[in-house]
């Protein structure tokens, strides 16, 4: 929930009378997300989504972004496709703040999971993945191995200790195993890397008419393992509400995903481990979200147990066999 | 800045099939309005508002404010019209709460209040009175004289001082002179009665192409009387942000209502009385929401100074003249 910057109708007319998109009729902030201002700006040719870039985004990331957005409609990924102005720019300036107006996904976000939500996106997830080999872009994933560490080392112990007696020591270790086992990302690595989404929650795909429409919010996207990305959407994805691992599901996500893009025996081997660095990576953000929210505040931080229960899981996982794949 | 309710994509797709708006093409959350969700509903026939009425909106008084939005755009003011299902019905259940779904209003709220918008917001506040005058069902206004005293009660002494030192016995004095002072709601008073908007700010006051082009928001409506939803307005859109009251403002303002609706000798009498109580009524909810909004909320309360100031500069007025009015 978020909309931070407050935009005048003068401001905003004069900007969008620099695209050829239309006279604005409506421009209504959109609770969803907690990174940027977004807007839902109807003109007389139709929806757009309006961005303005706050402060935890680096505006050298946002041509990556942006271009990102670009390449994959380009290669006929359904997302957000970026809309230029008259003189061809697609990244902006409206209230002194970096601005871009991308296309309108239709389509809504699944609350409820089903199977058949995660065969879609295992498709669309391979899709974006071969579709990114030939974006020439690059941008190092800040929360990866080292960026978890330091992430770790600003949360007080005492904070850690308050979720579950003994937790900051058990994650300390687990740390330590995750940093020395982690694989290399380097041109000869074994793992197939390339331009992932990283953040691929059913809040960021889209469906309509029970069909996968599109995925949205780039604004994590960096260099890394492929695999990795679906470590992440096996986590985001196929936990039950109450934990239960569904190994239908992850059955059918990887199953989908490899009949696009086959993982290769490198990757199968890793998933487990990759699965607990991306169970990691979730549990490490919630619980700086979750000691740094202050009490009364709008935003409620989502409880960190949760990706502490998906890493215990994870960690007991020997072989691929677990998620559902022979 | 408020959405309550998050409404699942299955719920929201059989609710809307009750209606003959179209299929769900998108639904967003919007960040504005602080008593209800509202959500920006697109179909393949075009943009509705759906708004869940949460806690702060007491059921019973629904059919008002629905009856009248559609009253009113009956009558030909322009405001967001209530949208009927299959049946007939326009206020329905969803997520276990009252909801309705409207039309989507074209225009933005300007941010810079000029001149000639008081010109428009003076017409058609006069012409929604004119409408308002057939529209046969009554509300009590919750926040008048009563109201205020009720409201005042429930303020800590300490809270008041700490925004100013006397305060507390200063306005504990101007309720007092307010509730001799006020004039009597009955069939036999001086001052015409009416359904008013009651909280025409500009942000419920929409503007497409330099022109009005319509109001929101009508959940504060209730029976009172006309020209205290005037004194409202001079209230809410006369004073520049450094606090010094525009009479060039107030008088477009007052003249372009008085083009349409004629005040009587009666009502301009009380109108500084009027708008010390439109000022006393803002200040008294602003003082509440003050003392009460934990502090790290996202939602900011507003200064409830501000309308200390004006309350004292209304104080200050012995006739319409101040407003630009001979």
């Amino acid at each position: 929930m978020a909309v931070y910057t407050e935009i005048s109708d003068d401001e905003l007319t004069a900007f969008v009378a620099e695209y050829a998109i239309g006279d604005v009729v409506g421009c209504k902030g959109i609770a969803e997300g907690v990174e940027n201002s977004n807007f839902l700006l109807q003109t007389t040719q139709g929806s757009f989504i309006l961005t303005l870039y706050e402060r935890r985004v680096n505006p050298a990331d946002l041509p990556f972004f942006v271009g990102l957005m670009e390449h994959l409609s380009r290669s006929g990924v359904r997302c957000p496709v970026p809309v230029k102005d008259r003189q061809g720019r697609d990244l902006k300036t409206l209230c002194g703040k970096p601005a871009a107006i991308v296309s309108f996904l239709q389509g809504m976000w699944p609350r409820r999971i089903a199977a058949w939500h995660c065969d879609a996106l295992g498709r669309a997830q391979a899709e974006m993945h071969l579709a990114s080999m030939s974006f020439d872009m690059r941008r190092d994933n800040a929360l990866s191995v080292a960026g978890w560490r330091e992430l770790f080392s600003r949360i007080s112990v005492s904070a850690v200790e308050e979720i579950e007696i003994g937790l900051h020591e058990n994650l300390s270790h687990e740390l330590e195993e995750l940093a020395n086992a982690w694989p290399k990302l380097s041109p000869e690595a074994e793992l197939p890397a390339g331009v992932i989404h990283a953040d691929l929650f059913p809040d960021n795909v889209f469906f309509l008419d029970n069909k996968f429409s599109g995925l949205i919010d780039f604004y994590f996207a960096c260099t890394d393992f492929l695999a990795y990305d679906v470590a992440i959407c096996l986590n985001a994805w196929c936990f039950e509400p109450g934990g239960d691992f569904n190994v239908t599901k992850a059955n059918r996500l990887l199953s989908s995903y490899e009949a696009v893009r086959p993982l290769s025996q490198a990757e199968r081997n890793a998933l487990p481990l990759l699965c607990r660095g991306a169970a990691m990576r979730f549990l490490l953000t919630r619980l700086y979200d979750w000691v740094n929210t202050p009490p009364g505040a709008m935003v409620k931080p989502k409880d960190p147990r949760e990706y502490l229960h998906k890493l215990n899981f994870h960690r007991g996982v020997d072989t691929i066999a677990a998620y559902g794949l022979s």
